[in-house]
C-alpha cells in the first residue's frame, strides 16, 4: 500500500501532520508512504526505510483559488500529485485547500470510468452507540443533477457497506426540506424518482435535516451546497453547545466539583461531536483514495485521516465502485 | 390590541395552546383574544370579557397540502384567517401546517404593498449571553430570487432593530458556503451585489453555517431551502447533543451526583438550545403578525409564541416596515 501526505496543508501545518504521522508509521508497518513537504524540517524521518521523502517549495493558501493553485507545480498539493501518478499510490492526504485538492484530484488524477461527478462523502456520529451514517454531496459540486445524485447512492451505499457491516442494504435517504415524495427543489424530486428505481441501492424516502442523527438513515444523498450548509451548521452547532456546557461547569466551587464526577462521559460526548476527527472527507469517484482532512485538524484528528484512508485502501474500495458502478 | 389564536393547531392541539393562552391571558389585561376552536373545550375562558370564542369544525392535518387546506373553511385556521380579517386584527398564531398557514395568510391577509415575497424569520441563540440573532428565509419559499433575498434583508434589519436594541446598524450577513463574494451559487452571487449596493442595510459579507452562534451576526439572509436545512440541522443537533449529555448523567452514581451539582447550568443551556422555546417563526411581509409557533409546541413554548406576537404588536412592527420598504 502506498500513501502520499501533503505534510503542509491545512491550518496547523507541521504541528498536526507529523506526530500524526509518526503515530501512524508505529501504527502500520506495512506502507510505504510519500511525505511531500519541506524536507528540512522532516529529517526525523529519514530512520523509515519505508518513507520517501519528497521536497516541495510553496504551500497553496487556504483561501486559493482553485485554478490558480493547479498552476504551482511546486506546492506540496501539486507535487503530492505528481508523486501519485508517478508511483501508482493508493492514497493521497491532504488538510490544504478543499477547492484546490478536489480540482487538482479531478483533473489530474480523474475520474473512474462512468463516474460523472466526483462528490465528498464522510462518516458522522449519531445519537446511538458506534453507529454512523454517511453523508454526500459535502461541498465538492455546488450544483448538482439528478443523476449525479443517484450515482453518489450508489456509490455512498458501496462506501458505506465497505466501511461498516450492519446492513445489508444500507438505507438511503435524500436530504430535503420535507418527507414527502413531493417536497423540495425540481432536483430533489428528479433525484427522488431516479433514486426509488435505482435497483442497486435501499431507497426509503428523503429525510428532514434534525432527523440523521437519530440513527435511522445509513446514506445521507444531498447536492454539495446544502450537504455543505448541514455539515457546518452541525460542526458549529456541537462547537457552540460545547463551549456553553464548559462554561456552565466553570460557574461555581459545586459545578466544578459536579465536573469532576461527570467529565468522562461528557468529553466522550464532545469527542464524537467534534468534527475535528471524524476522519476526513473523501472525494469518491477520483480514481484513487483521496482524503481532505479538516482544514483545522490537530494531529489526533489528522491521525483519523490517515486511518481512514488505510481502511479504505486495506478494503479496495476504488475497485469496488469500478465494480458496481457500470454493472 | 386584537389577536387571533388557533387553539387546535400543532401536534399536542388544546394541550398546549389553553395553559399557554391562560398565562397569557393573565400577562396582559390589554389586549383582546378571538380564540378559534372547538369551543365545547374552550368553556374555562367564558368568564373573560376580554375573550371572544370562535368555533371551528375541522383541524388541518400537519403534512396536508396547503391548496387543498384553503378550501376547508371550517378549519380553525381558515376561520381563523377570517376572524382576522373580518376584525381588523393585529396579529395571527398557529402552530398547524406551515405550507397551510403560509399559504393562507399570503393569499387572504395579503402582502405588504411593495414586498414580493414574504419570508419565515426567527431570533436564534448564540454563545454569547443574552445575544440572538435573526435568519431569513427559514423556508417560506423554496426557491428565491436575489431581489427578494435583498428585501429580507432590508425587513429583516428592521425586524431585528425593532426586536433587539444592541445595534443600530444590525449587521447582515448571507449565509454561504464559503467567505468570498464570489463564493456560491449564482443567486448568492447576486444577492451579494445586491445587499453592498442596499444603502438600508449594513451588508458585510457571507457567513458560513458554522459560525452564526458566535454572536458577530445579526440578521443572516439565506433561501428558504438552504435556511430550512441550517434551522433543522441547528435543532436535531442540539436535540441530540441534550440527549447524549442525559445519558452521560446517567452512567454511574458518581455521575448521577455529578449533575446535580451542574444540572442549573446545563439545564439553562438546553433551554436555550430547544427551538420550542424560540417563540414561532413570523411570516415576514404579510399585511399583520402571521406566527407560525413550532409544530411540537408544549404550553411553554407556545407561551413563547404568543409573548412574541405581543412584542411585535406593540412596537407596531407591520406600519415599521410599511414606512421602510417602498422609502
Amino acid at each position: 500500500m502506498k500513501i502520499v501526505i501533503d505534510m503542509m496543508g491545512g491550518d496547523n501545518g507541521l504541528k498536526a501532520t507529523i506526530p500524526s504521522t509518526m503515530r501512524f508509521i508505529e501504527n502500520h508497518k506495512d506502507i510505504e508512504l510519500f511525505l511531500v513537504g519541506d524536507i528540512s524540517q522532516l529529517t526525523e524521518f529519514n530512520k523509515y526505510s519505508n518513507i520517501h521523502l519528497v521536497n516541495s517549495e510553496t504551500i497553496i493558501k487556504m483561501d486559493a483559488d482553485p485554478l490558480s493553485a493547479l498552476r504551482d507545480l511546486k506546492s506540496s498539493l501539486m507535487v503530492g500529485v505528481k508523486t501519485f501518478l508517478d508511483n501508482k499510490c493508493d492514497a493521497l492526504i491532504s488538510a490544504g485547500s478543499t477547492g484546490a485538492l478536489l480540482t487538482a484530484a479531478t483533473f489530474k488524477i480523474k475520474r473512474i470510468e462512468g463516474v460523472t461527478r466526483p462528490g465528498l462523502i464522510t462518516p458522522f456520529p449519531t445519537y446511538k452507540k458506534n453507529k454512523k451514517f454517511v453523508c454526500c454531496d459535502l461541498g465538492a459540486n455546488t450544483l448538482c443533477t439528478k443523476e449525479e445524485l443517484n450515482q453518489f447512492a450508489t456509490m455512498g451505499s458501496i462506501y458505506y457497506k465497505t466501511l461498516f457491516h450492519d446492513q445489508e442494504f444500507p438505507r438511503v435517504y435524500q436530504l430535503n426540506i420535507g418527507t414527502e415524495s413531493e417536497k423540495g427543489t425540481t432536483l430533489n424530486k428528479g433525484a427522488y424518482a431516479l433514486m426509488k428505481e435505482n435497483s442497486k441501492i435501499n431507497f426509503l424516502g428523503n429525510m428532514e435535516a434534525r432527523d440523521p442523527l437519530y440513527g435511522e438513515v445509513d446514506v445521507l444523498i444531498t447536492d454539495g451546497y446544502s450537504g455543505n450548509i448541514f455539515l457546518k451548521t452541525m460542526e458549529g452547532t456541537a462547537k457552540a453547545m460545547s463551549k456553553m456546557l464548559k462554561d456552565a461547569f466553570k460557574r461555581n466551587i459545586f459545578s466544578k466539583i459536579g465536573y469532576l464526577l461527570v467529565r468522562k462521559g461528557v468529553n466522550e460526548m464532545k469527542e464524537k461531536m467534534d468534527y475535528k476527527n471524524v476522519g476526513g472527507a473523501m472525494l469518491m469517484g477520483v480514481n484513487g483514495v483521496v482524503i481532505k482532512a479538516h482544514g483545522s485538524s490537530d494531529p489526533k484528528g489528522f491521525l483519523s485521516a490517515l486511518e481512514n484512508s488505510y481502511v479504505l485502501c486495506k478494503v479496495d474500495i476504488i475497485n469496488k465502485f469500478k465494480e458496481n458502478i457500470n454493472k
